[in-house]
Parts: C-alpha cells; sequence; structure tokens
C-alpha cells in the first residue's frame, strides 16, 4: 500500500519535473541547452517512456549528437529492452554513419548480448564490416580499424587479419604508421602460411623456392625429434643396446630460417609500398585534417577560419576525385557544418555534378527536413532541383509547405510564381507544334500575384512591390503595357506616396518605342503634382524631368519653365543647406567660382545651374547634384540613394 | 626745372601705388574690397586719367553703386570738365534709374553750372521730369519731389506745383502724409486764382457761385481805398467842403472771406480723396517696405527674410497689376538683388508673360552681360528666350559665347547639342510637306557629341559622360539600338571600371522588345567577368542580375548557379560584415529567426535568402539587402546608392 503511495507520489513529482523541462523546448525547439537539461533530466528519471520521447524529439531535430544516441541506446539495454537498444544503434548508425563511438558501442554491445550460440560471430563481423564500409574512410577511425582486427586476432582469424590490414593500409588514417607497425609485429609473429590467403601463399612460396635453389637451400628443414629421451629422462646409455629402436625416431619440418626471411620480406614489401603510397595521401591531408578544430556537430557557429578549411578541403578532395572520399568528407564536414547551408548546397551540386539525381535529392531532403528546416536558401535551391528535373509540381509544393511552416519570405512568393511562369512556358513548349507555336498560358501566373496583391492581410507597400512586379511581368513578358499601367494605376490608388510607382509609370511611358514626350511628362507630372509624395521625393522626379527635357526633350518652353519650377522645388526643401543655404538661396558669383575651383561646386542660386567642371566629373557635379549630397531637411533620404544610379543618366532597370 | 623733376617724380611715384591697388582687382575682378581700395586710391591722387578707368572699369562691373557714379562726376566737375560730367551724370542716370542721390547731385549740378541764360529753367525742369518719370514711383522718392516742388515755387510757378502734388498725391511714398500737409500749407497760404489751372479755377469759380447766390453773397467784396488820405497825411477835414473830391475815390475787389473759404474747401476735398486712397495703398506695401533692410546694392549675400520679402512684394504688386509699378518694383528689386539670378529671370518672365519680348531681351542682357557673367543659369535662360522665339542661332552664339568665356559647364555644353537637336527637328518641320515629311539632320548633334567624346582633353569620365547621353540619344530618338550599343562599347574600351556604361548596356539590351534574355544575361556577364570592376560594384550588377533571373528569367538552372555566384560575391566583399560578418559566414536558424522576428532581417549563410517579411517591406528586406545598409569595406559606396531606386524594381530611367 503505503509502497504504492510512494511509487504514485514520486510519479507525481516527475511528471511535473518533467513538464517544467519540456517548457523551454516547446516554447523554442532551437534552444539547445534547454534540449541538455531535459536530456539530463529523463537520465536521471531513468524511466524509458519519458526518456524515449525526449530522446525520439531531440535526434530528430539533432541527430548528429552522436552522445545522445549511445545515451538512448545504453537506457534500453539497462531496461533490458535489447531490441529496442538494437534499433536506436541501428537509427543511431543511419543518422550518423560517421560516428566512430556509436559503431563501436553497437558493437560491444551485441558482442555483450548476443544470444544466438551459431551466428554470434558472423553476426558481429557482419557488423564490423557495415561499419568500416560506412566510417573506415573517417580520418580518425582508426580505433574501429584496431577493435576490429583485435577482434579477429582473437578469433584467430589470422588471414582475416592480414586482409584487414591491407585495407587499412590503404586508408589515410591518423595512425596509419602505427598501424604499419602493428602490421609487421604480426607478421613477425606468425608463420607465412598461417597469415595469408592461399594464393598470396603459393605466389610468395613459389618466389622464394626459385630465390632459394640457386644457392641449393630447401625452404624446408627435417629435425630429428626425440621424444623418450626427453620425456622419460633415464640417465644417458652406457651400452649402444641402450640406444633406442630406430622406430622410435621422429622428424619435423620447419622453414629454413632464410626461407622465412624471405617470406616475411616478401609480404611486407608489398604492403611497404601501400604503406608509402598511404603516408603522402595522409601528408596531403594533414594540414586540412590539422584544420579542424571541432569535428563534431555543435549549434554555435564555427569560426570562419574552420569553415575556409573546410571549403578548401572539400575543393581538394574533389580535385583528386576519388568519389567514395569525397562522399566522407562532405558527410564529415556536414557534422561540423550542419547549420551551413553554403555546404549542404556544395554537396548537393557535386552530386547532382555527377548526375546522381536521387542522391542528390536525398541530400536536399535531410538538409530541407532535418537541419535547417527554417531556411529558405537549401528550399530554394531543392526546388531549383526538382524544376530543373522538370518537376514543377514538388518543386510548387516545396516552396507551398515551407512557406506555410515559415510565413513571411518574400523571395519564396516570387520563386513560386517564377516556377508557375516558367511551367506555363514549359507546357506551351510542349504543346506546340512546327506548325503552330501555342500561347503559354499564365492563368496561374496572373492569378497567384493578383492574390497576394488583393490579400487584405498584405501591407500597402507590399502590395505596390508585387504590383510593381506583376506589371513588369505584363510589359515584358505579355508585352501588354496598358495592362501594366493599369496595374500601376491601381495600386497608386491604395500607396499614394509610393515614389517607386510613380517611377514605374514615367518608366512605362519613357521605354515604349517610340516614346511619346508628352507621356513621359504626363507621368512626371503625375507625381510632381500629387497631394501625398513629399516635396523631397518631388525633388527627385523633378530632377529626372528636368533631365529629360533637357536631353530629349523637344519643347525648350516646358524646359526653361520645369527649369524655375525644379529650382523653386528644390529650393523649398532646403535644397544645399547645411552650410550651402546661403550658396542655395543665389551667391555672388564669387562663391560658385570658388566652387568649381576646388571642386566641391556650391550650389548656386538655381541647382540645375550647378553642373560642375570636367574637373569633377563625378555625377552629382551636373545637375545641382552637390544638395544631394547632404540631407537638407530632417528626414530627408539621404540623396545619393538616386545619385549613383537613380539618375536617368545611368538608368539601371537591372 | 626743379619743379618739373618734382612733379615727374611724383607722377612714377602715383604709378606704382595705382599698380598695386589694380593688381588684386586683376587677379579676381569679383573682390569688391580691392575695387573700393583702387577707388579711394585714385581719389587721393585726384588725376583725372586713372581716375575715369578705373570708375569706368568699376562701374561697368557695379553700375548700382550709385555713390561712386556721384564722386566720379564730382571728380570730373572739380576738374571743369562739365561735359565728361555731364556725360557721367547721363550714364549713371541710366545704370540706376532709380538712385534719387545721382538725380539730386545731377540736378544741383545742372542748377550751378548750366551756361545758357533762357535755356536753363527749361533745361533744369525737363531733367525733374525725366527724374520723376524715372525714379517718381520709388517709395522713397520723397527727397526729389520735395526738390522738384521747392525749385518750382522758387520759379513763383505755383499752378505748377499744384500739378505736382496733383501727381505726388496719387504716388505711394513714405512721406505721403508730410506731403499731403505741406500741400494744404501751400492752398491755404495762396490765393485759389493763382495756384490753380484754368479749367479748374473757372469750375470751381462756377461752383462757389452757385453756393453763394442763394445767400446773395458775392464772391468778391469792393473796398474803398482812399489814398491820399493815406499818401498826404493832412488832419481830419473840419467842414464839408474839405471831403475830397469824388474823383478822387478809388475801389478794389477781393475774395469774401466766405468765398474763399469755400474755394479752399473745394481744392483741398478734390485732393484729400488722392489722398486717401493713397494712404490705402500706402498701408498695402507698407510691411512690404518695412521688410526692406537693405535697398541699395551690395555683394554680400541678402538674408533670406529680405529675399522673401522682396519676392512676396513683386508677387503682390503683380497681383495689382499696375504695370509701371510692377516695373519700378522690380528694379528697384533688382539693385538689392542683382546678383540673384532668380530675380533677373522673374523679372524676364514677368515681361516675356506681357509679349514685351524687346523689353525681356534687354533685361536678359543687362543681367547676363552686366551683373552676372558668370553664371550659367540666366545665360541659359537668356538662350531659352531666345530659342523659344525662333532664334536658334542667337541661342547658340548665347552658348557658344558663355562657354568660351566659363569653360566646364557640362550644362552649357548639354544645352548646345539640345539646341542642336530642336534646331534640327524644327527645320525638318518646317521643309516637310503634308505628302512627304523630311527627316531632321542631326549631323550636327551627332558631330557635337563626338567632339566631346573625342576631344583629348576630355577626362575619361566625362567622355564617358557624353558616350551615355550620346547613346541614349541614338536609342530613343533615332532608333538605332545597334549605334547606342557600339557606342557605349567604344566607351567601355577606354573606361572599364565605369558601372554606369554597364548598366547601359543591361538596360540597352532590357528595353529591347521583346527583349531577349541571353541578351539582357550576356550583358551582365560582360560587367561580372570584367577585370577592372571592383567587387563591390559586381555585387550591384550581380544582384539585378539575380532579380531579373527570378522575375523573368526562364533558365532555373541559371537562375541557381548565379543565386550561389551571388551568393559567394556578396560574401568575398565582406557582405553584412560590421557585427553581421557570423551572420553572413552563415549562421544558425536562431539568429535568422530572430533577425525577422524583430525585423533587422540578418543575412544568412545565403544573403539571397534573406528576403525578409511582409512586416518589413523594405526594398533591402528582399534579397540580402541588409548588407546595403553597412557598407561592409572601406570604400564601399554607400549601398543605399541603388538600393532606393538602383534596384531593378524600381527602374529609373527618368
Amino acid at each position: 500500500m503505503s509502497r504504492d503511495r510512494d511509487r504514485s507520489r514520486s510519479r507525481s513529482a516527475d511528471r511535473d519535473v518533467l513538464e517544467i523541462c519540456w517548457k523551454p523546448v516547446k516554447e523554442d525547439p532551437t534552444n539547445f541547452d534547454a534540449w541538455t537539461h531535459l536530456l539530463q533530466c529523463v537520465e536521471q528519471m531513468d524511466e524509458t517512456r519519458p526518456a524515449r520521447e525526449a530522446y525520439d524529439e531531440f535526434l530528430k531535430k539533432y541527430p548528429y549528437c552522436y552522445g545522445y544516441w549511445r545515451k538512448y541506446a545504453e537506457l534500453e539495454r539497462r531496461h533490458k529492452h535489447y531490441e529496442r537498444c538494437i534499433d536506436v544503434y541501428e537509427r543511431g548508425v543511419t543518422a550518423i554513419s560517421l560516428s566512430i563511438d556509436v559503431w563501436l558501442s553497437y558493437l560491444a554491445f551485441l558482442k555483450e548480448y548476443s544470444r544466438d550460440k551459431d551466428g554470434k560471430e558472423h553476426k558481429i563481423r557482419h557488423l564490423y564490416e557495415r561499419a568500416i564500409s560506412a566510417a573506415g574512410l573517417e580520418f580518425r577511425s582508426d580505433k574501429l580499424w584496431e577493435d576490429y582486427i583485435n577482434w579477429e586476432l582473437k578469433q584467430k582469424n589470422l588471414p582475416m587479419v592480414t586482409a584487414l590490414y591491407d585495407r587499412l593500409l590503404k586508408a589515410p588514417t591518423q595512425l596509419y604508421s602505427q598501424h604499419f607497425e602493428r602490421f609487421q609485429e604480426f607478421v613477425n609473429s606468425n608463420a607465412p602460411d598461417k597469415i595469408l590467403s592461399e594464393e598470396e601463399y603459393d605466389q610468395i612460396y613459389k618466389f622464394v623456392e626459385s630465390e632459394l635453389k640457386d644457392k641449393n637451400v630447401e625452404i624446408y628443414v627435417v629435425e630429428e625429434v626425440r621424444e623418450e629421451a626427453q620425456e622419460n629422462g633415464d640417465e644417458t646409455p652406457k651400452t649402444n643396446n641402450d640406444l633406442p629402436a630406430e622406430g622410435k625416431t621422429e622428424y619435423r619440418k620447419k622453414y629454413a630460417d632464410e626461407a622465412l626471411k624471405l617470406f616475411r620480406v616478401e609480404i611486407l614489401e608489398k604492403r611497404r609500398k601501400l604503406h608509402l603510397y598511404n603516408e603522402q595521401e595522409v601528408s596531403k591531408r594533414w594540414p586540412f585534417e590539422e584544420g579542424i578544430k571541432r569535428p563534431y556537430f555543435h549549434v554555435k557557429p564555427l569560426e570562419r577560419a574552420q569553415l575556409k578549411n573546410w571549403r578548401a578541403y572539400l575543393d581538394f578532395e574533389i580535385g583528386v576525385g576519388i568519389h567514395e572520399r569525397v562522399i566522407v568528407l562532405f558527410e564529415r564536414c556536414l557534422i561540423a557544418c550542419a547549420m551551413y547551408e553554403d555546404m549542404w548546397l556544395r554537396y548537393a551540386r557535386y552530386l547532382e555534378g555527377r548526375n546522381d539525381v536521387d542522391i542528390a535529392r536525398a541530400v536536399y531532403k535531410r538538409a530541407t527536413t532535418v537541419h535547417l528546416p527554417k531556411k529558405p536558401g537549401p528550399h530554394l535551391a531543392f526546388a531549383a532541383f526538382e524544376e530543373k528535373n522538370g518537376k514543377f509540381d514538388e518543386a510548387k509544393s516545396l516552396l507551398t509547405d515551407f512557406d506555410r511552416k515559415n510565413p513571411g519570405y518574400i523571395m519564396i512568393q516570387l520563386r513560386r510564381i517564377g516556377v508557375e511562369r516558367r511551367q506555363a512556358a514549359h507546357d506551351a513548349r510542349v504543346r506546340s507544334t512546327d506548325d503552330q507555336e501555342v500561347a503559354p498560358d499564365f492563368a496561374q501566373v496572373t492569378a497567384t500575384y493578383e492574390k497576394h496583391i488583393r490579400d487584405p492581410r498584405t501591407p500597402t507597400k507590399m502590395a505596390s512591390f508585387y504590383a510593381l512586379k506583376f506589371a513588369r511581368f505584363h510589359a515584358k513578358v505579355r508585352g501588354d503595357k496598358k495592362l501594366a499601367e493599369k496595374i500601376i494605376k491601381d495600386a497608386l490608388s491604395r500607396d499614394k506616396d509610393n515614389p517607386q510607382l510613380y517611377l514605374q509609370l514615367i518608366d512605362l511611358a519613357f521605354s515604349a518605342t517610340p516614346f511619346s514626350e508628352q507621356a513621359v511628362v504626363d507621368a512626371f507630372d503625375r507625381g510632381l503634382h500629387s497631394q501625398e509624395l513629399p516635396d523631397y521625393e518631388k525633388v527627385r522626379l523633378s530632377q529626372r524631368k528636368l533631365e529629360f527635357l533637357e536631353d530629349l526633350g523637344t519643347d525648350i518652353v516646358a524646359l526653361q519653365e520645369h527649369f524655375e519650377y525644379h529650382t523653386k522645388l528644390y529650393k523649398s526643401v532646403g535644397g544645399g543647406s547645411s552650410g550651402k543655404r546661403k550658396a542655395a538661396e543665389g551667391k555672388p558669383e564669387v562663391a560658385e567660382k570658388r566652387a568649381r575651383e576646388d571642386g566641391v561646386g556650391a550650389v548656386p542660386a538655381t541647382v540645375g545651374a550647378d553642373f560642375g567642371s570636367p574637373q569633377q566629373p563625378q555625377q552629382q557635379q551636373y545637375y545641382g547634384g552637390q544638395y544631394y549630397q547632404q540631407p537638407p531637411v530632417a528626414g530627408f533620404v539621404a540623396p545619393q540613394q538616386f545619385n549613383q544610379y537613380g539618375s536617368y543618366y545611368y538608368p539601371p532597370p537591372y
């Protein structure tokens, strides 16, 4: 009774603790410390159900935390859930197949707990083989190799040991030279026929034989064995009759010393070649390996030096071009750099380069689902990958899913629209014949744009942003400038002080061929006459209008009148203020002259009149540019903003 | 002998002094103080030749310095060069016809020195009349009026005095009320018939007559005059026989008091109306007049308040619409604001508004030749004026002359080209018939552009500047994009690191309809592959290319590849540095998430991946915009420069 009560009491206490530990994790699943704290807590409770929940959740998010796979497995073992334990290990080695630790403890577990008498050895060897083929090329995999080798020694499976060394001596690992030493001992302390495969033995045998023939030396010597004499230690015979009977004498065959020497030299020489070659390989990689200060996973950012090192190392290994090594290196890199999307993209691109489409897809999946579910970059790349492979719908659903889970990325929306647009074009191409071309059906594109623009949840400025793109789409893709204009005007009716919309109207008028001067001027005036557009924005428009009329206009009256309008407007926003005020007010020539001499180009009475001199050909010299340099009034947007590219001299549509 | 030597010695000394005084003036003719010092020096020398030189030179530049006209004239008078003196005064009153001072001293001189007996009075009156008609409407012209009036009083020319008051009482001047008082005294202290013109007298007489008739009062009373009695003072007669003879009595006629009163009331009442009306006019102008703190000319700038006051005053007077007053006000204004080109333009535009073409031209001439010979603004306006009136060649020579005297104003060159362009179009229109349209001959335009571009003295960047305009001209006016492209490419061969040239190429490709995606991409790549273009410029191009491919591209592979190229490039210029370095290196999602939440939008691993959220629709949120906000590397041009308008979202050709 009371024990039950105690138990139940402690149970409810546990539940409280659990809740407390889960809370921060649920609030922010990226709070790594909270996670580790939760895992500590379940470890202390040492109850399977809560532990499993915690570990499963955690490892789904952070599969590269190898230590916790072990802890998890050990917990299951403690509780004698051996099947579950194996299951955890299996999940572990799948999640982080390069983790020597996980492999070793998996092996240790198997050795200790595997029940089936006959199959056990086979099972273990099989697991060793899986481990080696998965992680044997990991530079720090020595422990695993040694463990395997020692185990085979224990199994007295000497040829297998040799075979393992043959693989190991080819693998560039940290302790490569130590392995070769061990191998030498191993060879020198065992008879060749015991450690070699038959074919290698026969081959070397033939060689040794021929070597010795010339010297008339036999490979084997026969030695006499006097067993009794040694067995029953009676005194030395006094008479001949005391000699043992002929029949009692025995003989044994053994390697002649010379032969044995030759054998071992042969065995080792072959391996030394591997070893020396491997040594070179290792030395090439050594500096990179030394650069890896944090080979394990961590949420904290990596120093730039290490990232640089990883990139260089990858470039090197890709250059060498041994695919399996490249793969291993990528996998190692991604443990340390799991949070760096560019590494994932690098990996995927490498695989795409080899047309390993499915493997590449798998990598994209890992990146987007496991490690960087919240980063738009990898999702965009993944979508691009699917689209590239003609899977438009997959691309779209990838983007849509991401957007649902991580709303707010405009780029995702834009890409989504882009996919629709390209799909429409693609379908049209497919349906087109030599006889007749099918026009793309852009219904979806239009619908999506309109959805964004109309959606009441879209902030006005955002709606205008989409409107600008939508208009551009109609103007440039569908060649429908009228509609483009309408879209912008609609946007303007909602977002009246948006200079970009006015500029877009101007651009639409200006980019017509041939363009109508009046249309361009009207577009300018729409902005200049707007009630809502702030004066400093108008000054910009006015500036451009001045330049347009000056360079392409046909109406000198309009030009001169606007020139004076611009001057007034410019002054009204305090043009050329902050020290230039007087100048802006119109200044005795002295000032202007000086200005031109020292190349500052003070602003004279009319802004437009400050055109600088060829000695200062910077843009701002040409048209009252000076005043761009100093925000004359509070809140005046730093005017370089359009001075550099904004001015019509250098129209940058792209 | 020795006297001669002395004289010659002092002469040479004078020459030295002169040289010293002339030097700074010759070095910088805008050095006003140096001028005044020079004039002092010639005054002291008191020799006509050097004095004349100095005054002539100075007054050509500063004709509004009335004081010096007087000094100059007085110097001539001292030296008894009366004809020259008059000549100086004449030049003075022409140069600054509103200067009461100059007029008065001119008049004083004439009164004193005029020789011809009979014509003198006429001459003087004539000069007074000139003065009044020139300056009588100047608000501070009271002295002149009074002087004139007093002079006429001296001439006993009372009706003329009345006539003058009749004019003065209509003129809004500073001492308007004092004038009315004086006039009242004048009327009350003189007999009506003496001061009135005949017709006014008769008119009032009739009125008075009718008034008195009812009361049986005569206008005149007759009084007996006993001359003898007074003359020879004999004692009072004792007997009747002592009375003087009838024939000896005399009678005199004089105004009855009542009549005189009526006369004067009538005279004044008529004038009081004028006075009261004038008083209103004055009171309207009073605040403006009070705002004029510096009515005279000075090279130093005027405070803004006074400029504002002048503008307001002009607007007011123009509103009232009495032309002669507007003119006078403009002339007054331009004495105080001679250095303010906008005032001159205002004046000219007012006259143009009334189609007083020749007068307007004269004003432009004064502004450009006398007061602002070095300011491009007025010359541009003058040229525009001539061009407007179809005088293309005058316009061109105006610009050419200015350019010769004041080289270095790009705007002048551009306007010059513009005139050629418009003239060509105009001539074509003229030569066109309904049957066939004549194409404009742009040979001159092309030649001028090429001259500027080819001229070895044109700095490279300037040549590119002209090349950009030249290309635009061909593309937009002549519709020859091929040639435009060629021009830009030529410019690029000389000016390899000029981003604007690359942008122009992109624009040319992009603005084609339909545009070729490949052509646009090639244009981008020309810049991106350039050896000379600095990386931070490439980042901009790369940015635009990314946006182009995203929004209008048909090739997802190209898009994704450029996406990654851009990311690398962006990082290579230290994208997202200053605190964002780690972020730029690619940062655990936490960072990015936070960034998006607080709306800062930290830069994630791939720049392109930072698209902000709809909560921050500012441009820089969309495409790794963050890094625009912080110049990552020294010399990185403040990136807003193209962030605001530069981005292709808002292409501002104008």
